[in-house]
């Protein structure tokens, strides 16, 4: 909104080269504001516009780039300005830059920086990717116990200045084991002269670096925190993680499942900056999958031709009852797999879930089973479309639709749980996946249930 | 987990009426913990435990409760019991919970509390459901910028007890208006004789109390805060909202969008909490809305039904073209209402997806209609199923999977902007519901072209 506006003056500021003002004009804007106003400014302009930026706020700017961004302004800048940006940089923003950049340029770029932030960006990035070790910053603050909290202030006034936050600070033993975090609320509310062992209350939750980071999400939720102490296997205490990255991740954890839901691959970048060769690739790979699947549905009727051939009639209603069979599917996939994902549902609830789908599928496939019976039974008033016999049709079409209904809705719940236990991701059973799955025996289940109920009247 | 483990040696000590040990055991956990714990525990048990923590910690534990265990709890409790309960909860976590009560339990409640918790709860209460004012917390505190640090410190010393986090505090006019906010960092961070005015930068973000909550979330992920000042339309410091909340919101918000995409109405409890009936409600509503357009294929069949009589065949890739259509409709539409709700798509940039879907669509339509058309070719060397003439059928089968493709991708694509256009959720354009609005038009160009290319061969 803010970039819109101000586009056209800065243009103007632009072309008669009237940088003092520019560099006005920023001064009183938040970093993610101006970050705002460069996404809007192309080539080396944005990179003109970026060098006006005072030291301290370019690095903030920085960091508020979408990452092919951050890409394309690194490629224009010399390699002694990339390191000092990446140099002031947060921590964990750098190792999210780091993580999208080709091999190479991470190593070119990792040289370049001073010796301390070169071992903090290598340690980082040694973590497997999606662990919550790449979310870390090292910006925290760590105490001994049996310092003051006059102590601690003092310290927190010297040492604060890199913290990425001062809510919390933390207590370590002599080998550097997290034992306590304290509020620096906590602090403030205390009397000056008091140690920090009388704050403690020995409760702490911290997460392992080795975590995904999907699970970093629910202890948040969990905890309500604004940051959390991340420990290595040892219980030493390595670095924090931010509530402003987590929610990130829950943010990217959520587009991704809702893109594999609508069955394709997750993209690695926001739509609009995705090139069209790797959409094509992305959605076309599933689409090929899917395609060889629903390639069953031509075989499974093949089977069933000549009773096509006698009645015609079955076909027009073959359409209705396999996509009846999908959507119930789909809900319950798209249900089921979110539930898991949020941990509203675990793997060992399977059999609560299976009883209560088979309830509801029930339920689901009786009301579209008496639907499409009526459906049937009035029409043929109408029409003589339908035969001689629309009772029987319709309760053809009726029964067909409950049990392909119930299959639906019973492989759309199960599929996710199938998935989870294998190891995989659960977000595969797509919704169209789950689609294809059921047309190909929903057609089973629609012409033996004609081949029963039709004998010796339509076949 | 935790829960499942201790939950058999806290059986024996309930039999046991070993009060104190249990309150031993819950002295040492976090009131989420007690929480998980108490959740496995049934009916009075429940109650009886709940009692046995200390007055601090049980509004806490309360807290963490889903909010259909909190109604039952309320229920078996007397009503100052559960007045005491409210008056320690957080502001906007009472809110959350008094949404989802019957009116008339709310009044009876809300008359119980204290006069000034009544009025906070009655203020947040009047803000629109989904609006930030919901979310708001009143615990936050508030300094006029002529106070020093030293004299800050002090009043935060004083008055800190029931801030919600302490990690920023905020400057207000003489009138109350916000006119900037400070971290405690950078407050711990000056000489303690220096004044707030100077240590104020006169940048702050603020939300509108009025603002839907999904806004809020963009806001939060823009500024990277942990806390956000609240403000009224004439620009009041009205509350603060906490990230921890917007997390919640954030992972709501998605997991409403799934439900949405799978083809249903979001349900309001998680999945185990749901009943049964409410369950089938959600998703009957929709599957038959469905199935009443899905009819539709039945009819537009009915319009070809001497085609199919002449040319079995065709029926046999029916279920394979349509939903090859509502495929790439589901992935499309699925896409676009992600990339709507997080923002990395805007409406006026319709024009720039429209072409890009439609290159999309053409290239994963041209992919799909090769496969097929190779698909018919190659089988027909070994069956006689395909007639006469395979390469004219392959053609037919390959053209109508371009042409559905494309216009499932476009349909899928579009039908969200058209939503957000006119003031629906973009979530409603489900894949399901993509995928039977492609499967009636799928059918028309299906046939539309095999009459084009098979007229006098195999029609």
């Amino acid at each position: 909104m803010y970039g819109k506006l101000i586009k056209p003056e800065l243009d103007e500021l632009l072309q008669s080269r009237n940088f003092s003002t520019i560099k006005e004009l920023f001064e009183d804007m938040h970093p993610s504001e101006i970050a705002e106003i460069l996404q809007d400014i192309e080539g080396t302009d944005r990179l003109v516009l970026f060098r006006l930026l005072p030291q301290d706020v370019s690095a903030d700017t920085f960091t508020y780039f979408e990452s092919d961004e951050q890409h394309d302004l690194l490629k224009l800048m010399g390699k002694e300005e990339a390191a000092h940006i990446l140099n002031d940089m947060f921590a964990d923003d750098r190792t999210k830059l780091l993580e999208d950049l080709p091999p190479n340029v991470v190593r070119e770029l990792i040289s370049q920086l001073s010796p301390q932030e070169k071992l903090i960006a290598l340690t980082l990035l040694n973590y497997p990717e999606d662990s919550v070790g790449r979310l870390m910053t090292s910006e925290y603050l760590a105490i001994k116990e049996d310092m003051s909290v006059l102590e601690v202030l003092q310290f927190i006034r010297e040492n604060g200045k890199d913290s990425e936050t001062l809510n919390m600070i933390y207590v370590i033993g002599d080998d550097g084991t997290l034992i306590d975090d304290i509020r620096i609320r906590d602090l403030l509310l205390s009397p000056l002269n008091s140690t920090i062992k009388d704050l403690r209350d020995e409760q702490f939750a911290a997460l392992e670096v080795n975590q995904p980071q999907e699970e970093a999400v629910s202890v948040f939720k969990k905890y309500d925190r604004f940051a959390l102490p991340v420990i290595d296997s040892n219980g030493k205490l390595v670095g924090i993680v931010t509530s402003d990255d987590v929610l990130d991740v829950a943010e990217e954890e959520a587009t991704e499942d809702i893109q594999k839901l609508g069955g394709m691959e997750a993209l690695e970048y926001p739509y609009l900056a995705t090139p069209l060769f790797e959409m094509v690739r992305k959605r076309g790979g599933w689409l090929i999958i899917l395609f060889f699947s629903e390639m069953l549905t031509a075989t499974a009727l093949g089977f069933f031709e000549s009773k096509i051939e006698k009645a015609v009639v079955l076909a027009l209603f073959l359409p209705l009852i396999i996509s009846s069979g999908g959507n119930s599917g789909s809900q319950a996939a798209s249900l089921m797999v979110r539930a898991l994902a949020v941990g509203d549902v675990n793997l060992r609830d399977w059999w609560i879930v299976f009883r209560k789908e088979l309830l509801t599928g029930v339920f689901l496939g009786a009301i579209l089973g008496s639907i499409g019976f009526l459906r049937i039974v009035i029409w043929s008033k109408f029409t003589n479309m339908y035969g001689a016999n629309p009772i029987l049709l319709g309760l053809t079409i009726g029964f067909s639709l409950v049990g392909v209904v119930l299959w639906g809705t019973m492989s759309g719940s199960m599929l996710p749980f199938v998935m989870k236990k294998l190891g995989f991701d659960p977000a595969a059973s797509s919704a169209p996946f789950v689609a294809t799955l059921v047309d190909v025996t929903g057609i089973v289940i629609y012409f033996t249930v004609a081949s029963a109920l039709l004998a010796g009247t339509y076949l």
